[in-house]
């Protein structure tokens, strides 16, 4: 067993990340910004930490001392600052609310536990006293994953998982390894990295999102067309539920039943809480390049995606933005957007391997109308992949409001999707001056189908919540109606619960909820996420 | 919709296969057999078909009206030859118990539909009247899968999909085809042909399997690691249950929760009858080329498939006879068996990528010892691939118990697994004189594991069901106690069930049932299938 000698630093708990590493908009960019998009006013200071009125804890003595007994005094915490940093998660609703001071929505305690017996022993602590419990990773839910929402129970718990941070088991034959759920990937790349291995995922929560997390949520990682979804990197999962322990280990594939690995993956802490994940893991590759590309239209590198996904030919990442995404990204960067859509490739592997898969993808790609620009954006996009959300609260405090959402179709059904979805965004975000901006990048490809990744720009104006509200919920009904799915790699959380009943059917949503009452009878486990109420 | 020019014959009903098929073994190799193994006395005569004594249909009158409006009288089948024909599957315990003319336990009545409402409105009937329904598809399945196993309920139906025939969808775009579910692989491959497409699923009982049995068991082909598991071909289900119809369909990957498709691939028509399935499928390739190689060891060959598994360098094809196995293959060739073991490679794709991979492969397999030899034995492995089991009957007439068994696990738990299941076979298969046969081979690898595929050859003795049973509950016992999982593509039907517990755990067992209650509350779905009793 081995654990980090590094931790991650705490999030801020009214914007993301690192609050040593956010950042200003210049004046004169801020000045373009608002000109650009219209802004009508100056947004709302946020409202400072000390002038924030959490609810006092509502954890019973009884229950606190039977948690206190689980896992020692000092991993119950009642204090304001930890209380406040659990409640909920990173999405800009829930940025917008906390600017805005509304954070009364606090857990009564965050425990936090040593590894799965404690989990288990809290969960059965928990039943027994009736207390909601929030399993909290890395924090970064973008759709109220984390929300501390305690439905009937006289008090919820947000359970956070950060010192379940151990290697467990390293199987260099079977190239697998056995992780303790709370690690964040850059420890768990510090633990695979000093054993020659890495895991190879990388999406943008890189920084601060946990390992169970990932499997919670069935994660995707920017290189996911090289090293595969998080989904399809698990061959074991360790599982606390209120009714045991559920254990699924039994080989690299299966044809006893149906995958229930399958039924946790995706499970966001309902069923139970995931703590340790055995994955497979890669060797650290010898060879890494990047390249730049543009091709004439999106349409045009959607279809060179496509043509290499169907042949087995991806390389380990491929993204391609449209015209306006192009355009920004080069405008933050200071440079000058080319012509066209630019798409970034990625290749890891040996240097042969490296060699010969570039030339192969450049071959189709120049088939597609494509050519290779300076490899500088390449680079901006690897140095600033992680950056985009400290980016996003410089917008929030320019008055901007700023926004993703994502989704994932066949191949035949993207572009419709995508001008649907664009035309929902636009149309309902309305405003005095200017217009909205709304544009996408394709960055996860498969045989038979994509992802789309779209960014919303657009006056804050003084409601902010209830304006994005509308507009989300014109995107979400536009992608149901044009058979995509709700969430790619977001997962569900609270934000996109209505969806999911035109996701997998009233019958898909029974079972679910039977899946819960088997698990989780008094229901205490992340309640008002992933499952429709009222079944 | 287009639907097949040809169908698969009927297999005979104590045999594999198409009876105009059947092989019989020359008075010579008979006798070596015979001395081999030490046979201890001639196979019992099969009953005739005159001679069987089936029990009268027991299905309500009531309800044979009812069904007869739903499909059409004519699709009504209570004649003896169909019902006969539905008396379970093709395991050697199945073929044992009907040349023994143990066939009591015939359907009541053979349904044969016309497609998804029709197989909807006979579940309405079926639940409302409390019949059995026992889907059937090909009726190849080796694990009592398709048993019409009444369990508590006065009559059980055989519910034929054999007219579910049609090619309902070609997505070329996204490389999709929409199949009904009891189209035989060859009357699909025929209808994707002709577009210029193939499924690429090529398993033992390809001649004669079905596509919904297929996804209802995660059946594996012999080319997985070039075109996957059937388990992940699929992208879309359609699925009738007693409680309504199931669709599921939301692009090629989502993190919209648990995958539910994932949890009705492999469920073994417990939970709903599959009706449509949508697949990958791919071009024609434009070059196929095997090649046959010999390594020193059989753990020379299975460190050589692991690197290539491991580096994403796998063939189309890679299997690894044991020297056993290489022996006794060459000997029913009526060639010399190359020294050590057998390996046979396929390539598929366009010209370069075959010769691009060969030599890739080639370069791997020498480094860990093996040779090329003559392309002979690859070309008698690709002719002979789908007729070994005729041979068992030729076998089973012979006095022989012949038998296979398969399991996958990790590559760090694979020898210690072929050891103590091939000892738990040995150990537990005591003959007169002579000893049993037990070899293997190696035809699945993934990332982290591989399958092993045991075939078993014993003195049949006056008990063959009996001696049969003792030894099948040690060798799962010995995969159980072993890490192994009880299948890797045979399915769990009646055969495995006992070793569902500890595949999946008490809790795992729970949630199936929960699953099962929720679709199909009265249980009239395949009953004694999959899912272990008492929960």
């Amino acid at each position: 067993m081995k654990r980090p000698t590094q931790h991650v630093p705490e999030m801020a708990w009214n914007a993301w990340g690192d609050p040593a590493a956010a950042q200003e908009l210049d004046a004169a960019t801020r000045q373009l910004i608002v000109e650009t998009l219209g802004i009508s006013s100056a947004a709302p200071a946020r409202v400072t930490e000390a002038a924030l009125a959490l609810r006092p804890s509502a954890l019973p003595g009884k229950a606190l001392t039977a948690l206190a007994e689980v896992v020692g005094v000092e991993h119950v915490h009642t204090d304001e600052p930890t209380r406040l940093r659990h409640t909920g998660g990173k999405s800009t609703p829930d940025l917008l609310r906390r600017r805005a001071g509304e954070v009364a929505e606090a857990p009564d305690a965050v425990l936090t536990p040593a590894g799965h017996d404690e989990v288990q022993g809290i969960l059965d602590v928990c039943a027994q006293h009736g207390i909601a419990v929030v399993p909290f990773g890395g924090g970064t839910s973008v759709v109220g994953g984390v929300e501390p929402f305690r439905g009937d129970f006289p008090a919820v718990i947000s359970l956070d998982l950060r010192r379940l941070d151990a290697l467990l088991a390293l199987d260099e034959e079977s190239g697998t390894a056995t992780l303790e759920a709370g690690l964040r990937t850059p420890e768990a790349e510090e633990l695979l990295g000093a054993e020659g291995h890495t895991l190879g995922h990388f999406p943008q929560s890189f920084e601060f999102a946990s390992i169970g997390g990932y499997a919670a949520t069935r994660s995707s990682g920017q290189f996911s067309a090289g090293y595969g979804r998080f989904d399809a990197m698990v061959t074991a999962l360790k599982v606390a539920t209120p009714r045991g322990t559920v254990t699924l280990d039994r080989g690299p594939a299966t044809a006893a039943g149906p995958d229930l690995r399958q039924l946790f993956l995706g499970s966001e802490g309902v069923f139970g809480v995931i703590t340790e994940v055995t994955v497979r893991v890669r060797r650290v590759p010898e060879s890494r390049v990047e390249e730049s590309w543009a091709f004439p239209t999106f349409a045009a590198g959607t279809a060179a995606v496509r043509e290499l996904a169907q042949a087995g030919g991806l390389p380990t990442a491929i993204r391609i933005s449209d015209e306006t995404e192009t355009f920004i990204n080069a405008a933050i960067a200071g440079g000058q957007a080319p012509e066209g859509c630019q798409s970034v490739v990625h290749f890891e592997g040996s240097a042969a391997q490296v060699e010969r898969r570039r030339s192969e993808v450049a071959e189709v790609l120049e088939r597609h109308g494509a050519r290779r620009i300076a490899s500088e954006s390449a680079q901006t996009w690897r140095r600033s992949r992680f950056t985009a959300p400290y980016l996003r609260d410089s917008l929030l405090d320019a008055g901007v409001l700023a926004e993703t959402l994502e989704t994932v179709t066949s191949w035949s059904g993207l572009h419709e999707l995508r001008e649907s979805v664009t035309r929902a965004l636009t149309e309902n975000l309305p405003q005095e001056s200017g217009s909205p901006v709304v544009y996408c990048h394709l960055s996860h490809a498969y045989h038979s189908g994509a992802s789309l990744y779209f960014t919303v720009a657009a006056d804050a104006t003084d409601d902010p919540q209830g304006r994005w509200a509308v507009a989300k919920r014109a995107a979400s009904d536009a992608i149901a109606a044009a058979g995509g799915s709700i969430t790619h790699h977001h997962a569900v959380g609270m934000d996109h619960r209505p969806w999911m009943e035109a996701e997998i059917g009233p019958l898909g949503v029974e079972v679910l909820a039977a899946v819960k009452r088997t698990l989780d009878p008094s229901g205490i486990l992340n309640p008002g996420k992933l499952i429709p109420e009222d079944v």
